[in-house]
């Protein structure tokens, strides 16, 4: 274990939790499970030109490797508490260090989450975090529970971040500041998907694209889905500067969106609706659950649309 | 997530635990501690070129991706449960992932612990784990609690793995079969650990090279450490391939040897060895903890030797 990243992200956050026996410095951190809960635990990597583009500050980069991983545990409508950071980095450059300490530091801090142990070594740049959470027995959101006739929800608004990666070669990126803020800064729904707790039948995280996304709840739950294309939440910054059909192909298809996708019993919609509303992000009823298999996306005639592509896959020829 | 790499390695486990509440599949595990037990958790990269030759198996990478987290474990004389396994890949090779898989569950069943989830990405070829183990509250072994008086001990044999790395390039690599196992299938000491809770005051396992990590319990124990280098364990295999002076090298300062080093107070080194002897790995008194800062390696004439080297520093110049 190497520990001056480490030390550094400390130094930035000073996050204490009485829960950590023993913190960053030992062979392994010790931790204390609060009792009545069990832990959710998630583990996701970034790599850079894969997953955020070169030249992506160090800052943004320390937050999107946090922020991706509390998307899961969102996911799960779990509470954040410790998570460890593995980084590996071509140098020691100081300022990198920095920057991405205090990035992680930023997301972390509001959510009380503490670091409590990592590695660092010398390589390609890439980022793994773990982060751990805590869930009452047979609270987690599954993705396995979905119901035909349930509705279908997204929070916040889908396509921006695609949009914003598209924009970042523009010469004057600053129209485009919101798209890529959302690229760069993606903010999980920890708060939504607690609050789906009991209630949502299904949840995935939007990583891959709402139709990959939503084809993972469909498989694990053994239903199909419908979701009409009119309905799919879009910023207004998406839709002032991409055509419909690009918006429509983005918040379908674009990944690294990090909003949630659920679903849950046609009668407790509007509820839902109404609860993610006071918590900032808001939900859209996009679909339906069906009999069958996969995601079908239809426009306002009713016509099926295909996207234009199924989701992200890195190993994709 | 993805869940091909992840899929094929629950094909090569059959580790079942009823711990694990939510396995592989979801947006995060879920899992449940047990009544009464803390939870030690540690992750660590292999990065390829740095940590383990280019060339190296599919299956010996995924061995000692696991291997060298469960080293932190036993350190720490924690039970290991679960895992998690990030892997960035240049290609989808299914050899590849097959063997990496094999070689994974190969280490991971004895144990019975369980893979709860990961994540595969594309890049440059890394591997990240993290472990999760169990101890009772006030048992994990720490760094910190080394006493002037009490003697250092090691388990089997330093300095086989920096001596197989050299090994390598031979153009008949057979006679250093031995050593060359040690580098790329190292056997994490954790029964051993777990022998020593409640005995060692201090534990660390033996990664970067003895002097470094030894001086890792010593700052964090605020004592120096007195070490007799005619006393280190080495084996036959080392001893007969590399000249006297080659062989103490590694041995203080040779990585990835994951042997323990730990102290315990003078009047319990007779049996500590006893046991370890009888779980077969043995432990060797090397030297003493003494006041001061830092440690000292002194040959059988009492001369004070300097260590070649200092241990790795992958950001070293």
């Amino acid at each position: 274990m190497e520990f001056d990243l480490i030390d550094r992200i400390r130094r930035h956050t000073s996050v204490h939790r009485d829960d950590v026996v023993t913190g960053i410095g030992d062979d392994a951190a010790v931790v204390a499970v609060p009792a009545g809960r069990e832990l959710a635990i998630a583990v996701d990597t970034l790599v850079e030109g894969v997953h955020f583009p070169v030249g992506t500050s160090a800052s943004d980069i320390g937050w999107k490797a946090l922020a991706v991983n509390l998307s899961d545990l969102a996911a799960m409508g779990a509470t954040p508490a410790w998570a460890l950071l593995a980084l590996t980095t071509p140098d020691g450059d100081e300022a990198f260090f920095d920057g991405l300490a205090q990035g992680f530091a930023e997301l972390a801090t509001p959510y009380r989450l503490a670091l409590i142990g990592g590695d660092t070594t010398r390589g390609p740049l890439t980022v793994t975090v773990a982060v751990h959470g805590f869930t009452a027995p047979g609270e987690a959101l599954l993705r396995s529970g979905a119901r035909v006739g349930d509705v279908v929800m997204v929070t916040g608004t889908l396509g921006d971040a695609a949009a914003g990666l598209r924009c970042l070669d523009e010469a004057d990126t600053a129209p485009y500041a919101a798209m890529i803020e959302r690229l760069n800064r993606p903010v999980p729904r920890v708060a939504a998907g607690q609050a789906l707790r009991g209630v949502a039948t299904a949840c995935i995280d939007v990583s891959d694209g709402l139709v990959a996304d939503l084809g993972h709840i469909c498989t694990a739950s053994n239903v199909g889905a419908s979701i009409d294309a009119a309905l799919l939440p879009r910023s207004s910054a998406l839709l002032t500067h991409f055509a419909e059909a690009d918006a429509q192909d983005f918040a379908l298809s674009g990944g690294d969106d990090y909003e949630l996708c659920f679903t849950v019993p046609a009668d407790k919609a509007a509820e839902v609706g109404a609860v993610l509303s006071r918590l900032g992000c808001g939900a859209t009823r996009i679909g339906r659950i069906v009999e069958g298999a996969g995601v079908r996306v239809v426009d306002a005639a009713g016509e099926t649309l295909m996207p234009a592509r199924s989701g992200w896959n890195h190993f994709a020829a």
